[in-house]
């Protein structure tokens, strides 16, 4: 595995119909990649990754480090070895989310984004614990703690993906954010940087691993429509 | 790299609007399997490659050895190491490809496929050489010249993928053939099994490696519904 590679553990497809078991450990996940976003088993809140250490934001606003036995159904990591560093002033997401795909000809390339620095809003959310038998991804997230920010200083970390590959991940931005005082985490819905510093790293390789001795996994039927419409539903 | 992952160079989307380019060398894409099909610079028929040797079927319907040097848009291998082998008798297509998805759940798996042995009935097609500037793929394969053969002594060999991957490759059976007196080959549209040996080597890993340095796939505007017709009238 080198620097050139995203490895993806899951697919947010499987997420979908409800798929919410913990199919690799965070321990073993971490030996793919030190940076990166996941979800715990039975969606329980959202991971962020940074330097090697994994966080969980959980739907009750508190920010943990997880242990290396917890698992999970979905995440994304590479090991860090940005292309590009940039120092970056008062942008809006949207203006941010554009320069970069135009910049940086995202458009048809996996690439992880990481943000560190002052943001002069933040509004992230935290999906909430499910027990067996579980809904839909959509069900499950209907209603979820938000969480918000004014000033904040942190790291947005994350994918873009090209939309071809929706439904294995995340067409386009995927990104989660981690306050530095751990106040502040989960799913980012918006934000506002006041300044920062941003690095971009592009990716020739996209490695899926996927859960084929989970039976749950191996029977599910599977429906691109349903996945594409609810991925937009539940993960912008 | 190890025998448990399908490396794929490209995607089948980016056959759709015409980018035909080759992108990698046969020589670089047989460091990453033994096993494997794709297609050359220009659309310039069908390739099968086999114990590490890469052939292309032309429209002509001639076979030739593939020169280390000559490069493809789109291919998959994988070094063969299969988990399991059976013979099998008087099986058309369907029955064969119905009882591999039912006995070795292939459902949402990545799995390849290798069957040899005698065939009472192969049709094969295969896509015509086009020049600049390229079509797409459905105008470029509308007319495609077909090749048949009764009691074939050969190899079936290509992959199996989940249809939630339709678009970055096609969505459930991929599959080529070569004939062991190297008469008849190409893209598999219909086959009947007289007696032969069928080996299924499932993969937990699937590891896209995208062209990330062509400008033509960079600026690229895809569109996902359109690859999704395109492969459907294009790939069965």
């Amino acid at each position: 595995m080198t620097a050139n590679t995203i490895y993806q553990h899951g697919t947010l497809g499987l997420l979908v119909p409800g798929l919410f078991e913990g199919t690799i450990t965070a321990g073993e996940l971490l030996t793919h990649g030190d940076t990166g976003i996941g979800t715990l088993d039975g969606l329980n809140g959202e991971v962020i990754i940074l330097d090697g250490h994994a966080y969980q934001a959980r739907e009750d606003g508190q920010i943990r480090e997880i242990d290396a036995t917890e698992t999970m159904p979905f995440a994304s990591v590479h090991f860090e070895q940005p292309d590009v560093s940039v120092d970056v002033k008062g942008l809006s997401q949207a203006e941010f989310e554009q320069q970069l795909l135009t910049e940086y000809q995202l458009e048809n390339v996996f690439a992880a984004v990481r943000v560190t620095g002052t943001f002069k809003h933040i509004k992230t959310r935290v999906a909430p614990k499910q027990t067996r038998p579980y809904q839909t991804l959509v069900a499950a997230t209907t209603k979820q703690p938000e969480f918000e920010g004014d000033n904040v200083t942190g790291t947005i970390i994350g994918y873009y993906a090209p939309h071809l590959f929706q439904g294995a991940t995340v067409g386009g931005y995927h990104l989660h954010f981690l306050s530095d005082d751990h106040q502040l985490g989960g799913h980012l819905l918006g934000f506002d940087i006041d300044q920062a510093t941003v690095k971009v790293q592009r990716f020739a390789d996209f490695k899926v691993h996927l859960p084929i001795d989970n039976a749950a996994y191996l029977q599910e039927k599977f429906d691109n429509q349903a996945i594409d419409t609810a991925i937009n539903k539940a993960e912008r």
